[in-house]
């Protein structure tokens, strides 16, 4: 029942993707149908790529605690999720949303070294606390429980917490229920219960080396996987059949949660698929968009591709290079200090002078890292600004609805140094032609 | 990527359950494992129920408008989800949760006729509008669907769609996102924009007749399943063998999404499993917590029984009485009127006064319906007045860790006389002995 995220960019829903069979069928399969190809030599490729370590995730929960006092902010409050999963180790796949709310709650306590510390603590269902201490909470001077019996309300509780409610202003995770939040706001009507601001936002968007050095395995792999699965793509295959070889090598990179979307020809200007499962032509490109995630961190790689028997129309072939300009055009705007609404613009501006500008539909990409899809955005109207360790998606296209669709897709981190740099880059991406993914 | 429901009170995440096996594997399994039991006779119990008619839609889309209109209110926003489901048909595998917000937005107007009538919209991304027009909306005046451009703020533009925002009040649907509930307040800061509030979350709480005939229908045929898998539960059996059993007897009485929580001995005292896949033994009770949804409307059903050639410690057969009479008191103190504390204290004091008050660990029951666990819920503290229509399930137990667990749920309705019934009755539902579940 693990809650896939939405990865690819212009996809909100997953339910359109071809999914990665669950491991029992994959091991069924395997036994009972001729054998796929063998992708094993992609596992290698981030075997030495070890999760966060612990003491990574007290600096981020001291981190947090330092900015909630220069906000004088009393406290932070998040469900399980992505912020929950960044600051505690607390995913929602340790821990299912359900009516009764777990909530982590980080405040800033004075150490006795004069430092600001973060405290950290569970607001737990009574009923669940054996389980909720099993959670593999980081922490130095460890997780106070609380536990909420089914006839209390469990906000005073969490409330309870904190020294002084009165002025007190206490930050919630912008994916957090309205009910969590109102029950909070209810239970302290003398505080202010408002969505976490940008600051706090920024400790995860920017990215510490060692994410980006997750996030640059996960998304070089990506890469690998369609180069692998594309040697197995056949002039006459379907695009579930494609699809499904993109996903075995994903697997065999050792990427979980692994989705492609598989689109030949025409389909591939329908960004959420046509639904008919074409078969593959000459004159066809291929478009991949997929990817997994490694300890955590996704990955999105779009390729739009020929193989090396097609025979692909020349203007096919022109709009594969616009496309290509305006990716690179991307990497080179965005910059620390660039604002994000800037870097979609730069790439809209060289598809709108080739002639095509009516045929970018979607925003130029989204911010990566424990989610597919997380803040900043590139896109027009936004005024965020680039800073290190932002990652983005770069994935301009051009897609004529009944005749071709294009999209390339790498994604960037912006370097100590403030300059935009693939995380792909490790194995010569991004593409340098249609016959070169 | 179906998103399942939390069904069991008493389990708040479904990860430890027995999931159904997906179609396709169930396909392979099936040509490739020894044929299991037959529970074909079990498909045709529902076969007459029919799904919600779209008219029905449109009386609930009325009826929120008018209670909307005597709360002063301008519109009711909600995100796909069991509310949307409820009003407009927009479940969450209609559509899932993404970054970008889809929302659906009822206004009540002022029909040709001076009638109080609901105005239906739905905000889309514009990148998506193809899709979102496809969304199975039933509407008498049709939907009206607003796109944003994605360099656009999808909150002004949903709330342009409102005559007047100075001074208005917008209620949100509790399972908003808080970011969302915060962009509409930001897109309308002379507004008030709050949750939902009970006058309005009572039109989804309280069933209809003909919401109270699937409901019958999926507990009965929940109820049958138990039986019917009982009947090849054998000592010597492991817990996920018999849990097969449960899943595959409620996939074939017509269930969606089937999940069997099965303890064996005192692996029952713990709520959420072992871990340990127990076999059965002689002198064990068998505990299944189960259900499944039929068009939608969710069945949980939880039955402690012995086995034919069971051998019960007399004391245990004593508990299952005292929890027994538990679960019949509180049908019989449930009414039009009553507070839902009081129902969770009369079943409490029965198992109090039997010297086993410690052992009962959690509430003792929840609404259902488009949700496993919906609310008014039956727990100490709460002030929610029962109603003609609402649902909830009747599920006491006794939990002594190490030795035995007890547990018996049926879910009852409020009939039009303001008496509580068993949706499970029809098949002679609920259990009368350890032998007879």
């Amino acid at each position: 029942m693990s809650s896939r995220k939405s990865v690819a960019d212009i996809l909100p829903s997953v339910s359109e993707r071809t999914p990665l069979a669950p491991d029992a069928m994959e091991t069924q399969l395997s036994r009972n149908t001729p054998t796929g190809p063998d992708f094993s030599h992609l596992a290698s490729h981030c075997a030495h790529i070890t999760p966060i370590p612990s003491q990574s995730y007290i600096e981020r929960q001291d981190a947090l605690a330092r900015t909630l006092r220069s906000l004088n902010a009393s406290a932070y409050v998040a469900e399980p999720g992505a912020s929950a999963a960044y600051f505690a180790n607390i995913s929602s796949s340790h821990w299912h949303l359900s009516e009764r709310p777990l909530l982590l709650v980080v405040q800033p306590i004075t150490d006795e070294h004069g430092e600001t510390r973060a405290n950290v603590s569970v607001l737990t269902p009574y009923f669940e606390q054996t389980r909720a201490k099993l959670l593999p909470i980081p922490s130095d001077a460890g997780v106070t429980y609380t536990a909420w019996p089914e006839d209390h309300n469990p906000y005073e509780r969490a409330l309870s917490l904190l020294p002084e409610l009165e002025g007190a202003t206490i930050y919630v995770d912008g994916n957090v229920r309205t009910f969590v939040t109102d029950g909070l706001q209810k239970a302290a009507p003398k505080a202010l219960v408002s969505s976490a601001p940008v600051e706090v936002r920024r400790l995860r968007e920017r990215k510490s080396t060692e994410e980006i050095d997750i996030l640059k395995c996960a998304n070089e792999a990506t890469v690998l996987a369609i180069r692998a699965a594309r040697d197995h793509i056949k002039i006459g295959m379907r695009e579930s059949e494609a699809g499904q070889l993109v996903t075995s090598a994903l697997t065999a990179a050792g990427l979980k949660g692994g989705f492609a979307l598989t689109l030949f020809g025409e389909n591939a200007a329908l960004p959420h698929g046509s639904g008919t499962n074409r078969v593959l032509g000459k004159h066809d490109f291929v478009l991949v968009d997929c990817g997994g995630s490694l300890h955590g961190y996704e990955s999105d790689v779009t390729r739009t591709f020929a193989l090396p028997d097609s025979v692909i129309p020349l203007r096919y072939q022109a709009l594969w290079g616009i496309v290509h300009a305006a990716q690179q055009t991307a990497l080179e705007v965005a910059a620390n200090g660039t604002i994000t609404s800037a870097v979609d613009r730069a790439a809209r501006k060289i598809i709108k002078e080739a002639g095509y500008g009516e045929f970018f539909t979607h925003r130029l990409g989204h911010g990566i890292g424990l989610e597919g899809h997380e803040s900043p955005y590139l896109v027009g109207g936004s005024d965020d600004v680039i800073l290190t360790g932002h990652t983005f998606s770069d994935e301009p296209g051009i897609y004529i609805e009944g005749k071709v669709g294009v999209r390339l897709e790498d994604c960037f981190y912006i370097d100590d140094y403030g300059v935009a740099q693939y995380l792909t880059a490790g194995v010569g991406a991004p593409a340098t032609g249609p016959w070169t993914p």
